[in-house]
């Protein structure tokens, strides 16, 4: 017999955090109803507090998620060699997982107001360990002489900031392809962290 | 006699734009009422409809005007000297302008989603002006050979992404002042516009 629909078992985790992403997204956390979640889902309203309990824990959880999952995709990538050669794949590791992820990165910025104070502090501490990792190849770079910085730390900030604005206006029907703006920004990157002549 | 709290001449339109952008800048602009616009004001909701027709239009009000405000507050500063001069005067306007604009800045990029297809062109085309006003500067390096540049457009979404970014993290407490914010900025934009040795 086919599993009614809206039925408890439908719910899974996933489908929940991709319907809350984009409502989330669309219209901003406080405007959207833990009803309009679960119509997005496609099940009742109370079949929704059997996943979660309440709007913060799911915001919570979606921004968590979102760092642990960067930060777990980082380890993954690659990054040795040079200082100079680990910043550009750190630069386009930067670029091509923020790309298709738009929604994370503009709820991720939007909805860190409203973050409980605790569960802030939990994604501040992950983002942390994001910039930890950018302010470690600077720092190797620093120490064998490749780079010059006037603040590291700024210099950390500042690069996340010029990367993660790519999401803004990048469209994949503009004048330039991902490649060629792959290309301009290591060109950029690799620019901030030298003395200029 | 003195005149009743709440009656249509006590509202002006700096009130009204002073409140509609403290609470769109902690709730977003749709979970935000007209009702709760007139209570920050301190007016009956009725009052609030003879001053603006709708939330679409108050919210319009708020971005374009900060955009043309910005592009004033431009026009009167003094850009001149060399293409390196220029940009760094450009540095320093940009930080000056937008760090104590924090909400202005945080709802110009979060509700452009929430402009009307003709609203959104508007404050677009007013955005674009300001990127013209730096890709000016940019040009003008390029001809006079200061500045190499990668490509001259992204590098002009680049700047302005960094610099707004300060607005994130930047506190009056925190570890360095404005000032030291800013020359380190002034450093890392001319680096950009600078080839790598």
């Amino acid at each position: 017999m086919a599993r009614k629909q809206g039925s408890h078992s439908d719910i899974t985790g996933p489908k929940v955090r991709a319907a809350a992403l984009r409502l989330i997204a669309r219209h901003g956390c406080a405007a959207v109803s833990m009803r309009q979640i679960a119509a997005e889902v496609g099940v009742q309203a109370g079949a929704l507090y059997n996943y979660t309990s309440d709007k913060q824990t799911l915001l919570f959880d979606l921004m968590r998620r979102h760092m642990e999952k960067l930060l777990a995709a980082y380890d993954e990538t690659l990054i040795t060699g040079t200082p100079t050669e680990q910043l550009r794949a750190f630069t386009l590791f930067h670029i091509r997982y923020h790309l298709p992820r738009r929604d994370e990165v503009f709820v991720s910025y939007m909805e860190l107001r409203n973050l409980s104070p605790e569960n802030f502090l939990v994604v501040e501490g992950l983002r942390r360990n994001y910039e930890d990792a950018l302010e470690g190849i600077l720092k190797a770079g620093e120490a064998d002489g490749s780079f010059t910085l006037p603040d590291r730390k700024v210099t950390v900030l500042s690069l996340i900031a010029q990367l993660t604005g790519i999401t803004n206006w990048y469209r994949d029907d503009g004048r330039l392809t991902q490649e060629q703006v792959e290309d301009i920004y290591c060109d950029l990157v690799l620019r901030t962290v030298s003395a200029p002549r």
